[in-house]
C-alpha cells in the first residue's frame, strides 16, 4: 500500500488525518505532473491514448476572409505550441512558463471541420452529419471549423495548454464553443455504467485511414449527449441493466460473468425472450465486422443545476473511426431507431472533425491536406 | 518508474502511443479510486486533509420557515450521507450505487453561516466579514446558510456525493451557488505561482477551536477571487516575483535557496531597499504568532472564457482558522491596504461559515451547536 501523504509532493498540511484501510477493488495511480505523451509521430495523441482525467474540447470558428495562407500560420503556430506544451516546454512567449513544467501526460488534438477546408479551398473529406429523429440539437454547441481537444491529468496544465492556445488563435478565429469533461480511472460515467468494454480494438482497420490526404489520421465525431438523470433514478437496476444489455456492479453482459466475456445475443430466457434484448443499447449499437467498430473516447460533463433544477449533465461522446459514413451513422441510426436508452438520453450538440494525421519534428497538422 | 499503461484498469485501448522518459522535477502520485479518508473524529475531515484533486463548494439557502427541528433533521441527513458515501458505501436510497465504491479519498466538510443559527433560534458565533476596500462583492457568489464542500481526487465521486447531497437537501434548502475547483499536485495556481508554503502548521492553535460549542471544529472563510491574467501576462518575471515575494521556478522566497528557508524580511539590496518589497504579498500576509496562522485549502477555478472574451478564472480561496477577526479580517485588511498582488486580482464573492467539529458514528454534524 502506497501511502497518499507520501505522496503529496511537499504539502505544508502536516496533521492531516491519518488514512483508513484501502478497499480493494480495482485501484487505479495516476502520474499527475511530469509524465509525457510523445507529440510526433505517424498519428496524433489523443486518439489512441487511454483518457486522461481531464479534457477541454475547444470548437472555434475562423474569422471571415481567413484563406488558406492564414489557417496554414495559424496551425504551424498551434502544432508548435503543442509539440512544446505536450513535452512540457513553454510555448514561445508563454505567459505562465513555470505551468508548462508539469504536463501531466498531455496531449493536444487537432481537427477540421468543414467550414475550415471551405475557408482553404479544399475538398472536405468530412461532411455534417445527417439528422437523427432523436436529436434535440443547440447551435450553441455544434458546428465548428476547428477543433482542439486537450487532455491531462493534471488539470491546471489542461487550464494553461487551453490559455495559450485561445490566446494564439485569437488573431485568426473566434471561441465557438468550449465542452468540459472529466473521465474517472473507474471508465464509469454518470449512470454508474462502466464505459469501452465494446471498443474498437484494431485500430489500423477501425480508426485510421490508410490512403489519401487523411493517411494515418481519422475523423471524430463529437455529439454533446445530455442525461436525464432524474428519471433515470426512477429505474430500478434490472430495468437499467436490462438498458444496456451490461451489469451495473461489473460491466458484464447480462449473459455471462466477467466485463471482457462476449455478448451471447442469441441467448434465450425461460420465455423465450432474448436475455439481451433487441433494444439493449450494446445489442443496437453492435457491429460483428472489427473493421467497422468505433473507438469512443467520452468524457463526463456536469455543469451543476440548470436554472429549472435539474442536472445539466452527461457525456461529451468523442469517437473515432476511419469512415463516418460507413461506421458512425449506421450505428447511430441503429440507436437512434429503437435504443432503450432514448428515453434518458439526448443529443444536445454535434460536431465532426477530421483528424489529420501526426507529424515529423519540424512538420505541422495538416501539412498532407493543406499545403 | 511506474508505466501508465499498467496502471489505468482494463481499458480497451491497446494501441496506446508509448510513453516517453518522464522528467525528473517533482512526480506526484494520485490513488485515484478505493482511497477512504476516514469520516468520524474529533475534527471534519477536509480541512487539514491534503487537498484532492476536485473541489465543490455548495452554498445552500434555508427554505423560508425552516426551524431547529427540520434543520436537525437534514444535519442527520447529510450526516449519514457523508459517513456512508466517504467510506465507499452507497448513500440510502442511492441512485447510483455503483458510484459510491470508488470515494477516491472523499471528503464532505459542513458549514453553517449567519443564517442556519438565526433559523435555529442559536447565538451564531460567525458573522458576515466587514467590507474591505477592494471587495467587488457579487451576491450570485456570496453569502448561503448551508455549506458542503465536497472534494475528491475522482472527479465521477465528485459528481456523485454532489447529487446525492443535492437531492436529500431539496426539501429543506435550495442550492445558492455552486463553486468548483480544482488542484494540481503541483500546488501550483493559474497565475504559475506554488501556494501553501507559508501555511499554519501549528493546528490545534491556529485552527482548531478549543472550547465552546465549536471545540473541535474551527470557521471557513470563501472567496471567489478572480484573475485578471490578461494584465498579468503583460507583466515580467521580475515584477511577478517582487509582487508575491517568492521566486516562480520554486517558491523560494527572494532572500531565499529553497520553498522552505524562511524569508529574510530585514535583507536589504544594494540601494538600501528591502528585498522582499513592503508591499509584497508575503510579507503583508504574514503573521508572526503561529497560532495566528491561517491554514490556506484553495482551489483553482476556470469557467472559460467570458462574454466578453476574458479569461473568467481565479482562486475559490478557502482559509480555516480558530478565529475569523483575530485571523483572518487582521490579514484580509493588510492586504486590502496595500499587497501589490491587488493590481491583478479581486474578490467577487464571499462567505463565512462555523465548521462543527467532527461527530462520532452514531452522532451528527452540529450536535455540539444545536441540540
Ligand atoms: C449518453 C449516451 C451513451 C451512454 C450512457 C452509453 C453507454 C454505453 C455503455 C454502458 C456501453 C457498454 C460498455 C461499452 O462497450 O462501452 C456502451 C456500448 C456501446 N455504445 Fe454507447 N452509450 C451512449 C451513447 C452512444 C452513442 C451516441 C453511440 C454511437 C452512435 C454509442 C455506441 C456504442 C457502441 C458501438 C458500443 C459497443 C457495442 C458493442 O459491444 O459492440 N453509444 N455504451
Ligand atoms: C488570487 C488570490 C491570491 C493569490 C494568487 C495568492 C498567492 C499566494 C502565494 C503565491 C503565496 C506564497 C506561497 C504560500 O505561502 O502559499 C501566498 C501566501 C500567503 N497568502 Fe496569498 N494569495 C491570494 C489571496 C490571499 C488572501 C485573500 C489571503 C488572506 C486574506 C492570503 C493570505 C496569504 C497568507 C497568510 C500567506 C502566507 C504568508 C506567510 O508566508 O506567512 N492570500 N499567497
Amino acid at each position: 500500500m502506497i501511502s497518499r501523504r507520501g505522496l503529496i509532493a511537499g504539502g505544508a498540511v502536516t496533521a492531516a488525518g491519518v488514512l483508513g484501510p484501502h478497499r480493494s477493488e480495482r485501484q487505479v495511480i495516476r502520474l499527475a505532473s511530469t509524465e509525457v505523451t510523445p507529440f510526433h509521430g505517424t498519428h496524433q495523441a489523443g486518439v489512441a491514448t487511454p483518457p486522461q482525467a481531464h479534457a477541454v474540447f475547444l470548437g472555434f470558428d475562423l474569422l471571415p476572409r481567413t484563406r488558406k495562407e492564414a489557417i496554414v500560420r495559424l496551425l504551424q503556430l498551434l502544432t508548435d505550441d503543442a509539440a512544446r506544451l505536450t513535452q512540457g516546454r513553454p510555448a514561445l512567449a508563454d505567459t505562465e512558463p513555470e505551468l508548462a513544467a508539469t504536463p501531466g501526460g498531455l496531449t493536444c488534438t487537432f481537427g477540421f471541420g468543414p467550414g475550415l477546408f471551405a475557408a482553404a479551398g479544399v475538398d472536405s473529406p468530412v461532411a455534417a452529419l445527417p439528422a437523427f429523429k432523436t436529436d434535440r440539437l443547440d447551435k450553441r454547441w455544434s458546428g465548428g471549423d476547428l477543433l482542439v481537444q486537450v487532455c491531462a491529468d493534471d488539470s491546471v496544465s489542461v487550464a494553461h495548454a487551453v490559455r495559450m492556445i485561445v490566446k494564439d488563435t485569437r488573431s485568426f478565429a473566434r471561441v465557438r464553443w468550449t465542452q468540459r469533461g472529466f473521465h474517472s480511472p473507474t471508465r464509469r460515467n454518470l449512470m454508474g455504467q462502466i464505459e469501452g468494454t465494446g471498443n474498437a480494438t484494431d485500430l489500423d482497420k477501425a480508426v485510421w485511414i490508410g490512403q489519401g490526404p487523411l493517411r494515418g489520421g481519422t475523423t471524430m465525431v463529437l455529439r454533446r449527449i445530455r442525461m436525464k438523470l432524474e428519471t433515470w433514478d426512477a429505474a430500478d437496476r434490472v430495468a437499467r441493466e436490462f438498458t444496456i444489455g451490461r451489469r451495473l456492479s461489473d460491466g458484464a453482459p447480462l449473459t455471462g460473468a466477467a466485463e471482457r466475456d462476449a455478448p451471447d445475443y442469441a441467448r434465450k430466457n425461460a420465455l423465450g425472450f432474448p436475455v439481451i434484448s433487441e433494444f439493449a443499447h450494446i445489442r443496437r449499437a453492435h457491429v460483428a465486422d472489427p473493421a467497422l467498430r468505433l473507438l469512443r473516447r467520452p468524457y463526463n460533463y456536469d455543469e451543476g443545476l440548470s436554472a429549472e433544477g435539474e442536472s445539466d449533465s452527461g457525456l461529451l461522446f468523442a469517437c473515432f473511426q476511419a469512415d463516418v459514413g460507413k461506421q458512425f451513422v449506421p450505428v447511430q441510426r441503429m440507436l437512434a431507431e429503437g435504443d432503450l436508452l432514448n428515453e434518458w438520453i439526448s443529443a444536445i450538440g454535434s460536431a465532426v472533425f477530421a483528424i489529420p494525421p501526426g507529424c515529423a519534428p519540424g512538420g505541422w497538422i495538416g501539412e498532407t491536406l493543406l499545403s
